[in-house]
């Protein structure tokens, strides 16, 4: 019989599950404290929702199925589409700007490689509505504070918008599915494919040298009067270079100066429309990306009325995987804080009695539940990681006592039950 | 186009999230101060899995379908198989009892009615090996304290044996299907489809009336003594009554004396060997268990060694409803302590460092990102639920002053930037 776990899941089991949540509880606390508050939506939705925006080549990747009732659903993919649903049907009254944040698995049906996974999970967010230079100097700064709090180290954040391109490419005629294969070669890093599919376009050699220019552009902000230079009458291109400008000024007001321009950012979906940001931990290689995300305009695409927005998301398994090599002491072990050993049958019931009241008290207890011997018992104790254990005795409780025994000096002291909640909490 | 959410799911909002999760955190609190400790399987399992031990007429309330490579899934209906599948894969050798608990969506295609979703939520936990009557009635212990904790009011334990009723119709020759059978229509409450059923077995009629009267059974230990006589020489029944026996007084030692005998629970699931219990809040009409489990043997269906096992789940949904229902202060409807308001243009920058160094300092804070009036400012924190204004003034600014105004008071006070924080926090 087959008792496998279907291929690219995973189990988490206890010690990686607790570096999960402490990561996870790390991202909600800083999250909320720029007042951005959780939603959850379904595992599925209706396949059209994520087709309409991204055309059908995407159900390959999809987990896609009909249900009994012959309804064609997916597993979500990704979760800025639920989010745009989601507001479209109950949120386009609500004052604006809209924070919202989400933490959840997303499916994707690829080939299981090192770091890529068929269940994968996304923490991230989105601001709907109130688009402000102001809005998006936030969002970053809050990625960045996010990582800083992880004290996660050697992120580089790239920081770029789109309309330089596609502006460039809108002049040219250049529009719709040409347009979004171009900027996904871009996006895939595929030089030569980009140059052979140039050279057969209508494109003018100067545009295409200034297309060419402009991908490899990556610096300080000193890099912008450069571009605006090359950028010289092409009037779109340069609107959003300007927007890019007042972005970049906003961003010293929320004190954030510790990132990259990168013009040749592209984003592999077709509905980020400005500003645009990825975060790469180079040392993780391939998979260097932890974050994406940026401005786009989904609920238009879906048929709503025009409200720009931004958001990003964290690539949270790549972020584990990147604090995780860093740091050793998210190791967390410990399943509970004490152990009570009954040493005969007779104390057990006594034990049990205390187990009982330091639980009530918001104690992490573990208790002898199999009747076992004493040197199996403090094995076992051990084996949770547990830093202090309460002897049981018979003489000891005659006389209102209990022996604390601390696992990691050996130590052993004699306390009454009204000092052993002291001395367990210091 | 079809922008609808899939019947039977539903989204949860900023409100409902919240209330969610305090109760998760308080749930998970609980079963931590126990010892137990976290995991999380994949959504989706090989269907054979859940089939296995359900047989094949699971698959008619299972979401389950085909992936790209031909292979059988189901998104998960439960997580005692998973855990098992888990348990066998990885942890047959751990020290035992190994505690987990676990908190995830759950999938049932079924007809979508008041209380019952298609994507719902679980919260349980196992205890693998190291079966006892101590490990059983720290369980139910569990599952009291979390409900206490929780301040809900009302609810009745229920608690019964399965080997009671099983080893009646053992002895009858009554085995395999026909017994599961007969105890799937005790578990339903369905007493004229039962009647008739055993009209037509060759079950003695001393015995049917014996059975009659034992599924009506409901009542302190005192019942005890009755069963006793009521099973003589029917010493399968008697040995799990005596097991129930044992239970009883070891959860005095747990200092749990609040619960119901009730030898009529069956449980719908094959896999339940011993001890049961079941969960009730009256109030919640049809839909009033709030939890489930007992004593089985899921390990060995599936080809393992024997290893007893207890386990039981909340239904997060029902819980939640009960919650609800009767309290209002679990209504959270704050997104922020604090808005940084600029008056004027010239006092934003200003304000945005402001909002930063107070998010630094962990306290959660929004700030104007749409350049609003003042007016529509206040009215705006005012639906945030913000307690605290800080309107950030050119003049006060000169001075090195910003003004602090208690949105429910209405009072204002002028206060430095130094002063800021400890009377935001206060």
């Amino acid at each position: 019989m087959e008792l496998s776990r279907p291929r690219g899941t995973r189990d988490f089991l206890f010690e990686e599950m607790k570096q999960r949540k402490v990561v996870a509880s790390t991202l909600k606390r800083i999250f909320e404290n720029y007042a951005y508050q959780e939603i959850k939506t379904p595992i599925f939705e209706n396949l059209s929702l994520f087709t309409q925006k991204s055309g059908d080549e995407i159900v390959e990747q999809l987990y896609n199925f009909k249900d009994k009732g012959d309804r064609e659903l997916a597993l979500r993919p990704e979760l800025t589409a639920p989010v745009a649903r989601l507001y479209m049907a109950q949120m386009q009254k609500s004052p604006k700007p809209i924070k919202m944040y989400y933490y959840g698995s997303c499916f994707r049906y690829e080939r299981p490689q090192a770091g890529r996974f068929r269940q994968f999970w996304q923490f991230g967010c989105e601001m709907i509505g109130g688009k402000s230079p102001e809005a998006d100097a936030e969002i970053i700064a809050m990625a960045s504070h996010s990582l800083k709090e992880l004290e996660l180290e050697g992120f580089e954040i790239h920081l770029g918008h789109l309309g330089i391109l596609r502006g460039i490419l809108d002049e040219e005629d250049i529009t719709g599915k040409t347009q979004d294969h171009i900027m996904g070669l871009i996006d895939k890093g595929e030089p030569k494919l980009l140059q052979e599919f140039l050279d057969e376009s209508e494109i003018e050699p100067d545009t295409q040298k200034i297309l060419y220019k402009i991908i490899e552009m990556k610096g300080t902000s000193k890099l912008l009067d450069e571009v605006k230079e090359l950028l010289k009458d092409r009037n779109k291109a340069l609107e959003a270079l300007f927007e890019l400008e007042e972005l970049v000024e906003t961003l010293g007001m929320f004190q954030m100066e510790d990132y990259v321009l990168n013009l040749g950012i592209a984003r592999g979906l077709d509905y980020y429309s400005g500003m645009v940001f990825e975060i790469y931990v180079p040392s993780l290689g391939a998979q260097k990306q932890i974050c994406g995300g940026g401005t786009y305009n989904l609920v238009e695409t879906f048929g709503g009325e025009k409200v720009e927005s931004t958001g990003f998301a964290f690539g949270f398994d790549r972020l584990m995987a990147a604090l995780i090599a860093q740091k050793k002491d998210l190791n967390l072990k410990v399943a509970a804080d004490v152990f009570i050993a009954p040493i005969s049958p007779k104390t057990r019931k006594a034990a049990f009695g205390i187990a009982q009241k330091l639980r009530y008290q918001g104690i992490s207890v573990e208790v002898d539940l199999g009747r076992r011997k004493l040197k199996k018992l403090l094995s076992y104790a051990h084996n949770l990681g547990v830093r202090k254990v309460v002897l049981v005795g018979e003489r000891d409780l005659e006389e209102g006592k209990l022996t604390l025994k601390d696992m990691e000096t050996g130590n052993q002291t004699l306390v009454s039950e009204k000092e052993l909640l002291e001395h367990i909490r210091s």
